[in-house]
């Protein structure tokens, strides 16, 4: 891919806040731009494109992935990532959300939240003069939806096209779930979630995801009869509870989703695809909705799913910091150099 | 003011406890190479003076600008801050200061801290072995005042001496105040400390701006009077209650501020300038202390002053660094290189 | 030491969790590494043998020669270490230690963790596929073991030979005497632990002592009679109590460890020897395990001991980092290029 050329040279969004405000190529471009940065990386590369530049990472919930990639983004781009923790900025408390946008956007180069309400990214993103990256709401995972799709690239079933390439998502359809049905049908692929018709994905997804169809091919639904899995690709899921302090207990969701969702071996025997690949943003509860036997097994790509957490937050941070195709530029010289 | 040379070389005093250590000429050095600083980043430049260079932050109290700014400024200069945040030592804990500053100093190049007492900054500077910048005080807040002033600068009436140019601070008589009315009378302005008599700057503050006036002009007083607003240049404020844990009930609070001490359009009317200048340290508690209309109208110069809280850390941490010299010259040379 | 070269060019081990795992030849290429490095920084040298690369420093309790050591490290190396503060990542809790492990070991170049059980760090080292560092058990504090054996160099009494030298550590047998029998023997000196019999240092850590002393000279022994501190070259103590949420009151510890275990100039008098020096890791519990008069007076070396932290971190990050050499012969071409 070396000599790739952005499609838009210039983001369509300052922000980053759902990759649904995106088109097939502007994600296509973050993407190829965090492969090639990887690969060169990994190669021994060294890049400094965001050289003394500072991203501050404002977190309302904690976080382990999303804060750990991009404050490893950043030093690995000649940067830094200031992390303030829940607590440390109360979004809306002391201050309001425009203040602090205000100041921030004042004093860093970049911001990135991880917050309750989706409203907060948006607001964030309003009044900041600075480019914000939504690191996750109640609404959308959109940087998990760029490392995720990156991964299904990485693994993709030899030969096959977009169109016949099936992901289904087994579970509950948290924000994980909206993200990924969005990014598949986007790249033309079938969408499916698998799951309980009183969890199921909400009408405004799966209208997006058939808006997506329409333009890109592909299909996109829901289904709780397992026939569904037959012939899928990649088998996600995500936990059922535990992620926020006030939830439904354990036992109610257990009931709901155990054991018809857990992904276990007969789960993916039932896809009748002995290649198909095992999938999950983690943490996982193990065996909850996943079993031990999945999770660790030949067919599971979940730790390199996390590790292109990095990979993505390297591409988002270079396309929104407007400095992608100069870091791509830069990469290709340095490799006809050698 | 490119090939700037200080007038102090070395700083009178290892540490950054009180502006009211420091004479005319000293501040100068400061407030200038942090304006030249700024103007070189600004304008592309990259610095690497405290490369390598750690300073560490230990925080008694929360802070957003305070923190936000210095890592952000050690980012910029090539170094590194250590976020301490409440909590992560505990001053005179489970160490005592005296221990604490010796193993820091031994570790570190540089500390800062806000602190719940001033006798705490005072004992880390005595024991500590590296200059020591004080992050506020009960006392004073003296980072904020070197940003303070340069927002004034920035937005100096024109053609005014500054003995013909004045501050009103307007509501509780806090360490903002205290130190504002410190600067402005070092510069030779006139301060006036604008607030009802039971929150009075105290008599020692008074004393020391009279002292300010004998040596560099102007005028420093206390009036509970609206007619001591006019031609005002720059009406600044602060919140009235809210920075602490414990501390006297809102509602006591706005009986004695509220209506009269808030600045509104009326108050700012009564300035009788229409260019005087709207100054507040944030967070604001918008509409008690502040109104939407001023803090957002076209002569609020807040979040300008909230982007100079960065400008003020990187002149006072290359200035107590010792290097500020050498990086003006740095400055100077890369600017004629050019 | 110029031109050092290391016994073995590639650890033995991926992960540093117990000196006792190491020989004696492996234990002085780290400290040797340390030491010169520490030196070359000391007169000026700037090194960036970790460069981009990230530490991730999981901590289970606070800490703050730790945290502060690493993060200034790393620095100094040209890296970043990413401070995860208790809370921040709860290991075992919402995901098990292996999987936490096998992500950040995919994002990150290098752990380090502070946990309350020996088994979490053995967890981690076992699923990372990078190094990990112990920055203390409930069992060993390896690291301090390393700077505590570079402040014994140090201040080496002129002249002896190690079986001639003898380190007495005072009072509770914690983590740190465990490590310090292990260190001291290891290299040919005279250990004894002085404590009351109930606090006394277990079998284990004494036969680990005494095969060190079979195979490098030396002794190794507990004892309650003060006759034993006759001699001394280093008397070394830690706090009684006071390290943990949930532990044995206060009254109780000073009831079996006051008056007599408590280093105070009557104690330093009975080593009979005028030039003992006095070591501990630090916070101390002032005019508890130790006096004022002790802990500032000329013998003291607490101090230097608490930067040879520091000093070990750079020596530690560098050898597990598989830089040792790389960085040793730079030096060497720095030097002569001079």
């Amino acid at each position: 891919m070396d000599g790739y050329v952005l499609t838009h040279k210039i983001p369509t969004h300052k922000d980053f806040l759902d990759t649904a405000d995106f088109d097939q190529s502007e994600m296509l471009d973050i993407i190829n731009t965090a492969m090639i940065v990887r690969d060169f990386i990994k190669s021994g590369g060294y890049l400094n494109a965001m050289f003394h530049k500072s991203l501050a990472m404002i977190f309302e919930q904690k976080s382990t992935r999303t804060r750990v990639s991009f404050e490893v983004a950043m030093e690995q781009l000649g940067g830094h990532a200031l992390n303030l923790a829940p607590g440390a900025i109360q979004l809306g408390k002391h201050e309001t959300i425009e203040d602090t946008a205000k100041v921030l956007g004042r004093m860093c180069d970049m911001l990135m939240s991880r917050v309750d309400r989706h409203e907060s990214i948006e607001a964030l993103a309003k009044y900041s003069a600075v480019p914000v990256i939504n690191g996750m709401s109640d609404r959308v995972h959109p940087t998990q939806g760029v490392g995720d799709m990156i991964t299904i690239f990485d693994h993709w079933p030899a030969g096959k096209n977009p169109q016949d390439v099936k992901v289904v998502f087994v579970g509950d359809a948290t924000q994980v779930c909206n993200t990924l049905c969005e990014m598949t049908t986007k790249m033309g692929m079938n969408f499916v979630h698998y799951g309980p018709e009183g969890h199921k994905i909400s009408d405004e997804w799966l209208n997006i995801g058939q808006r997506n169809v329409s333009q890109y091919g592909g299909s996109c639904m829901w289904s709780d009869d397992p026939k569904c899995l037959e012939g899928a690709d990649f088998i996600y899921t995500d936990v059922w509870y535990g992620l926020y302090d006030k939830e439904t207990p354990k036992e109610v969701y257990m009931a709901e989703f155990y054991p018809k969702y857990q992904v276990n071996d007969e789960l993916m025997t039932a896809t009748v695809n002995p290649n198909c690949k095992f999938m999950h943003c983690l943490p996982a509860s193990r065996n909850e909705e996943v079993t031990d036997s999945v999770l660790d097994g030949p067919n599971s790509v979940a730790f390199d799913e996390a590790e292109n957490r990095l990979t993505a937050q390297r591409g988002l941070v270079l396309y929104f910091g407007k400095v992608a195709q100069l870091t791509l530029d830069y990469i290709k010289q340095q490799k006809e150099g050698k």
